[in-house]
């Protein structure tokens, strides 16, 4: 019998609709990053396991796809091992290579392998599927896309500036207006750590302060008391779970309650630079705010902090994120190379653009023209009317065989097609072919040399 | 120490300059299969093993990269398994899953779980990397794109036509002439098999005979000979190595030789509608000939073989291939489905491409226009301006930092900028700007207003 096929979980299989949208948003996104100067790069889906492991922490390395030796790997195992029957210690004899578990570390390690053919400042993009073995959720898939963009050998502040355009120009082509692009810095949350006494529990302080939004105040205070922070420093920290005001009343709070803190004051500065150039820059459709609570993967970023939130009327999580680690390439032996980049977060965007209708109409389209099929004859001239059709890039089909006129109009209403073409005999006779529009009802008779007449008929409509 | 980075054998990076010509020939076959009807779909890089496994033979079953389950597998094999020490019933054990290995196996999966929502007759394209173990050699890599279209669900030698068609235009397009699409038909082989009474070897015979341009008449005759077909059956088969002459002289020759073969009669038949079909379309730069040599994956296809040979003053293998198989959905339980389709060489174009020098210019060029950085205000100045570039599509990009000219200079000579743009402290304050043109070296002064004039003197050089 016959096995019933499915995939694995956690994976899709894109249908011709999902792939046409998906590309449209991942166009939108290359036309920006060309016109920003980025250039784009491809690594291999699977490199070397010494290049990801120990990069993401513990449970990252259990979340890496490790792939199995070719051949006759269990020959290769010394007999301690492999009697060990330890999963881990084995792993590491019978598999050298792991799929990529994201963009940033292969981008590392291709600047650090490429360093003498790269003009530095490098910005590259790079969009390209990555593989966790997360328990799938939804919205959680263990294959998804990443859209990456990231400046290395730079250190000035107007990479951010740049950054923050860029976001506001994808998100403005996409349609996707009023999306929030939240701000922060490193340097604060470093501050505010050392000026409340709690420089040693940075982490566990952030990763409550993040929670703001979703578990209140009292929820943040209460985790935080259950992290060992003291009543006292969160008495001190207090100011900032009620940072209210627009952005510069926000700072100049945020600079009063770091000024005795050099590197709090130093992020205040940064911050204040980035601010001040958008009220003389301007944005297009997005929102910049400050967001003292914003910290993202902490550990990784040193400076600036990005977090893109979509349309106040979705709710949704972050559409994008990033920021600026300072040393990007110091694992693999490159030192002070500075590293900003962006992500944009491809499925959860498409989620977003789908609930609010976004997409436009005529992407959903994969053929223009169906050419009815009444024979050999009028098949040979309906190739030769479409091979002109095709070079205009119409996207034209003939119905493969002469079936029955009932069971070809089912399929060209099924395909959703907006006009058909009709070349029978009387058309084979005068010369001419009739096309029929397939909404309106109506048709229209064209001579076969006049080819141009049509094309500019179907233009119209088309676009 | 820092560990020095490298990728696994058979992997590429690609650097910005050859993801663009890679860019360049995908967009190519991309447009023109959307303009041919062919939609695309994407599935994902690895599958459940008994999806792929037992699909392309013993060698293929090797070559097929595993991927280790997650987690502790080991304490999920049976003591005997385990105490076996076999690699490949281990293998069941701990991996259930694997890298694809083409496209068209995970093509028929996808028809068979999706065969509800699919409109027969389906034309899928499919633009995805495969991987295969192999070991690498120059121009065989272990990962590497496949550029596939298939029609399925459709019987008509119209497809045939079409798929000619196809190649012809996509090789024009990429200014690729003269490529020879060569054309055979499996029934053509099991009818001279049926013939020379050797239908128990038509695999060996075959696959000696596709050697006949690479060892010559007595190379092949040998190699029969040695795999045991008899010398009176070389004798009647003799005839095939000396066809010459026109398509249809050979076709005639054929058509005497095997009329007493009803299979072979009707390969016959089939070839000669296609080549008619031709007499009356026309080709636009390809050439179509009849290759009763060509096998290829001889066990796969049923009817229509195709192979493309780049034009003769490049010495390399096949660009293309494909052929009609009739049973594609069987083996995941839809019966009755035919199947037709073709690949596109990507790795093997580019060769060619590169060789020949036909990547247009304009591809290499990451940026159009570089900012000099002079200072903070001039730098806001200068983002301004380029604000509206980008919008216009042009690649703009500023210095990240006001270092000295020298160094400036010799980065935008380094990128191949064609015009840089110089906002100094005289610009601002006569509200101007200045565009450099690299190559040429004069300069022009434009009102800081006059973005349309810029970009009309822009346009006109760079397209």
């Amino acid at each position: 019998m016959a096995q019933k096929p499915s995939i694995p979980k956690g994976t899709r299989d894109f249908s011709p609709t999902e792939v046409a949208r998906r590309n449209y948003i991942i166009s939108i996104i290359k036309k920006h990053f060309e016109s920003f100067g980025f250039q784009p790069i491809e690594t291999p889906a699977f490199e070397n396991s010494e290049t990801l492991m120990g990069k993401y922490g513990e449970e990252g390395d259990r979340l890496i796809f490790k792939i199995l030796n070719s051949g006759d790997f269990i020959s290769k195992v010394d007999d301690d091992t492999y009697n060990s029957k330890n999963s881990k210690s084995l792993t590491r004899k019978i598999s050298d290579k792991a799929l990529r578990y994201d963009l940033t570390v292969p981008f590392a390690r291709y600047v650090v392998m490429h360093q003498n053919e790269i003009d530095f400042p490098f910005k590259r993009y790079q969009i390209q599927p990555v593989w966790r073995a997360d328990r799938p959720q939804k919205g959680r898939f263990r294959e998804f896309f990443q859209c990456d963009a990231d400046v290395v050998g730079a250190n000035s502040l107007l990479q951010e500036i740049e950054f923050i355009q860029l976001y506001d120009a994808v998100f403005t082509d996409l349609n996707l207006k009023k999306a929030t692009i939240k701000l922060n810095n490193r340097k604060i949350l470093s501050g505010i750590a050392e000026l409340i006494g709690e420089t040693n529990r940075l982490v566990d302080f952030t990763v409550a302060l993040d929670k703001l939004d979703k578990i209140g105040k009292e929820g943040v205070i209460n985790e935080m008391l259950n992290k060992g922070i003291s009543p006292e420093a969160i008495e001190k920290a207090k100011p900032l779970f009620e940072l209210t005001g627009t952005n510069s009343e926000q700072l100049e709070r945020l600079k009063d309650f770091l000024k005795e803190s050099e590197e709090g004051s130093k992020g205040v500065e940064d911050l204040a630079f980035i601010l001040d150039a958008f009220g003389e820059l301007g944005l297009i459709s997005a929102q910049l705010t400050l967001d003292v609570t914003l910290a993202r993967g902490l550990n990784y970023y040193t400076g600036t902090i990005f977090e893109v939130a979509p349309p106040a009327e979705v709710s949704m999580g972050s559409i994008g994120g990033g920021g600026r680690y300072d040393d990007l390439t110091g694992i693999f032996g490159l030192k002070d190379m500075s590293g900003i980049g962006i992500s944009f977060g491809l499925d959860r965007i498409y989620l977003v653009m789908d609930q609010l209708g976004l997409f436009p109409d005529k992407i959903g389209r994969a053929l223009d023209v169906l050419f009815l099929n009444f024979g050999e004859k009028e098949a040979m001239a309906s190739l030769k009317l479409m091979g002109k059709l095709r070079k205009a890039e119409v996207k034209a089909d003939l119905y493969p065989d002469s079936s029955k006129m009932q069971k070809q109009m089912k399929y060209a209403n099924k395909r959703n097609v907006p006009f058909i073409v009709i070349i029978g005999d009387r058309e084979l006779a005068d010369n001419s072919f009739v096309v029929k529009n397939m909404s309106k009802g109506d048709q229209k008779t064209y001579d076969f040399e006049d080819v141009k007449g049509f094309l500019e008929d179907l233009k119209l409509f088309l676009n």
